[in-house]
């Protein structure tokens, strides 16, 4: 999916909303409980009933990797059944991989070609070797780990780097979107800034205005909506709000298709408002 | 597997070698290309040939995830041949995991109990969310990444931190091993420090005596064994290193196996040597 494509997604649909698929089996209602693929019958009844509201869907591969291969097939299964029939879906690995050059080719292979994702969140510690070979797959994106929406990213993210000649001082997180921003373009390469720090997502748009950003932490994890979007809207939108908790698990009852349907309409008419 | 345990198994077999099971389908021999599990065949030959030699196996999910499901399977399959067969092994996961707390504890479910090893690696970029599941489990491993053996490890791992009151300017490396070392003990904490660097492994030494490092890098990505043990053996010896490439590919051939014994085999006469 390339950068208009988005761009256009998010403007006819008039959401930016991304829907976290992160399915654990022991919060799937009991119904669904006996099913062959239980996993795989959740997401696809959560897909259904959401596709209206958002642009993207993301499925954090721990959940799925917890349950063996069983649970990659139904991942595989997740993906294949989104592309055929909501082709126009950005479909996010949220796999937050890192590792050098030789050993990244396999991940954006597994990434890419196996399971079929437009998208893979990685984590920069180990540097460009770990980034360059996902950059190279046209219409695929890099969604680089920069200032995460969880407490301990005071820990590293954000403890201060000292400045260079031609660089401020200025926090990992930072040094961090600098760096990618002239590793890849703003076509290939998104950046993951968490909900819960609004005042930090202006900062970063002065000096990386046009990229996206995937913003984690709305709903559950308690970031406003409203504050991101001030924040952090360019003029394409530039903005993926991921939810998944407050959508996925908005009821535990053999309604749990209409209750995320319900909080992910809920969510798009607020974010309808934002983008008018 | 203990501290002690893993110490008394490097005393006793003389060999502080880790191999890489980090098996490419493409460079598999064509004699082992028809079977049904290529993969798993061509490990269970490798690890019966170096088992002699080495006192742990580490496998890199990346190329298990490029080959999918089948790919997984394998990776299961592996991880219990080696349990069986060689319980005073250390089984690590080279999976360089990393997510909010929420998700760490799906991915050490994953490694832990799902396929079984007793080590993961992690990335530490996201702070202590991400270790701290992994830490509850008894007799389980962390090893956590502080200097990598890439070139690009200068890009955000050697930049300069900050100084604070009671704490020194130092690399972000540093900086990280030292506050994981608060988090963990020597008992179920390692860290990753690069065979490339050995002056690094000297100056790590200073202030973490102690712990296990895993150092991967020997061989085919040129760190020297004697350099590295010289900067950074303790008295429990304290180092894993691994080899991959130059032990599993010494051949491509028929006689892979055999060839794999004798680099390995090589590797652990050296070993010997230091450790005497």
């Amino acid at each position: 999916m390339t950068y208009s494509q988005l761009s256009n997604a998010i403007k006819s649909k008039g959401s930016f909303l991304c829907v976290g698929l992160d399915t654990d089996p022991g919060l799937i209602p009991s119904l669904l409980q006996k099913d062959t693929n239980p996993i795989f019958s959740f997401n696809m009844e959560i897909v259904d009933a959401t596709a209206p509201y958002c642009i993207a869907y993301k499925l954090n591969t721990a959940f799925y990797e917890a349950e063996g291969t069983r649970g990659m097939e139904q991942m595989l299964m997740t993906v294949k059944y989104i592309r055929k029939k909501y082709p126009s879906m950005l479909i996010i690995a949220d796999a937050k991989r890192g590792d050098i050059g030789n050993t990244a080719i396999h991940y954006a292979k597994a990434f890419f070609e196996t399971y079929g994702f437009d998208a893979v969140t990685l984590s920069p510690y180990m540097g460009r070797d770990s980034i360059f070979p996902f950059l190279g797959y046209e219409d695929k994106w890099s969604i680089v780990l920069a200032l995460t929406s969880n407490n301990s990213a005071e820990d590293f993210e954000m403890e201060q780097i000292d400045g260079k000649e031609d660089v401020p001082a200025e926090p990992l997180y930072s040094n961090v979107i600098r760096k990618v921003m002239n590793w890849g373009t703003k076509d290939n390469t998104m950046f993951v800034v968490g909900a819960t720090r609004p005042e930090k997502i202006a900062e970063i748009r002065k000096y990386c205005p046009d990229h996206f950003l995937l913003v984690p932490g709305i709903g559950a994890q308690g970031g406003s909506l409203s504050n991101v979007a001030k924040a952090g809207m360019n003029k394409n939108c530039g903005l993926i709000a991921n939810s998944s908790r407050s959508i996925i698990y908005a009821s535990h009852g053999e309604d749990f298709a209409s209750a995320a349907a319900t909080s992910a309409s809920r969510v798009a008419a607020e974010m309808a408002t934002i983008l008018a």
